[in-house]
């Protein structure tokens, strides 16, 4: 249960974890993380909203993003440093969303790796991307 | 049910959101993003972990920074652009975690508001921070 | 709340409890379990799967029996000694599911129960089908 | 997204998936299941109960070994024909469970494996045994 080293990964790898976002879903994450946006969570209200229907959170699908990291590449025993987010179009309440991660760039001195992090519907449109700074595990 | 337009708003606004992040809140959190990574379900091996102790996902803390921005300051309405995170410290099961933002750069002409985002733990840690860009809702 | 010890059944009682599965079990179920297996949890991949659709866990229909048997027949302070599960038709998202128990065997010197237990979705098609041993509680 | 063949997969392979079952995951089950016995709801029912707190459902152990089989061995696109289980000790909330699974028989010209199947606790202590028939996906 522990993740690839930087020695194991080299600029290139990708992984990624695709999920349909559910009502359920995002009914959930609205009372994890207390945001009860209106547009999210309140059909009558997100009608005459900019995006006609609710939409599930734009950090939500981050956290797929999170999976990927912490389960696959670099996978168990990774720190997660950092993370660059834009929000470029509105994940549906039944959308199925692929976070993509691939490395970009690798420190062995520093034991970082630079990783671009996209998300996509199932329509191939990016609705979310970014980058991430994280540190492997070390080898054991 | 419609937030603050940038007309509202003033550089140095801030507004703020507080929570327990508890034992159930982590694991709904990785069944809603597929984020089993064990060092947040899995105490025994969590035990071994750097964190020595089951911790709760950095990005559900991004959550909370959401709820701030699309609950308060702007509010209802408000266009989720863009947010970098830096995690900088663990969020452990029963921390009680501070969403902090504060408008410090404001372009009218563009509707664009760039916030200072901060998460802080009960003793007050920093253990995320980073900025947002959102575009305010439309006076009506 | 105590259920019936074996002095109270007879061969060929029966009991049964019905539920439709909705998406939100589903998803639920998965994160409870860690079972996020594609064709539970993704939309475009079950599409393409052997199914065609999304359907629920064939281990979560196995939870309705152990309803019955914990609730009904025979009740609370059963001890349940083991299962055998065939799994012979999906459950799709929105089947509503009956868990039927019978009682096949009684051995009252070691307190035992033997019992069919099947699942039948609302067309009547058996999904699940097996066999439990129980322990009733002992008269009070 | 497609799991092993039964042409890459030998006898004595094995897998397993470790989780820390929390109240937060009981008390779903029990949403999801019906299963509200109340020696998994109830604390001072369970008090006076034969366990003397509350437990875990038996079924919800099983879950694990679903979610390595058909996340990890064979993985996606195996159909689950059957699964025996003899419930051995008592899950209490916040045990560790690990579900392993191992290849036992290998029928290349049904397409079907056996399994044994077992879940212990964090004592390594097996809460659960029994044997797993599955088909594994057609190589692609």
């Amino acid at each position: 249960m522990i993740g690839k080293s930087i020695q194991e990964i080299v600029v290139g790898d990708t992984a990624s974890f695709q999920k349909t976002i559910t009502e359920s879903d995002v009914y959930l994450y609205a009372g994890v993380t207390g945001d009860l946006n209106p547009v999210h969570i309140n059909a009558v209200h997100a009608e005459e909203s900019f995006f006609k229907e609710r939409i599930a959170h734009g950090m939500l699908s981050a956290g797929l993003i999170s999976a990927v990291l912490g389960l696959q590449l670099p996978g168990p025993g990774t720190i997660y440093l950092s993370q660059s987010l834009k929000f470029t179009a509105p994940v549906k309440i039944g959308d199925t969303v692929r976070a993509e991660v691939e490395v970009i760039e690798r420190n062995e001195d520093k034991n970082r790796l630079q990783l671009k992090t996209v998300c996509r519907n199932q329509h191939n449109d990016v609705v979310l991307k970014g980058e991430a700074t994280v540190m492997p595990p070390k080898s054991q």
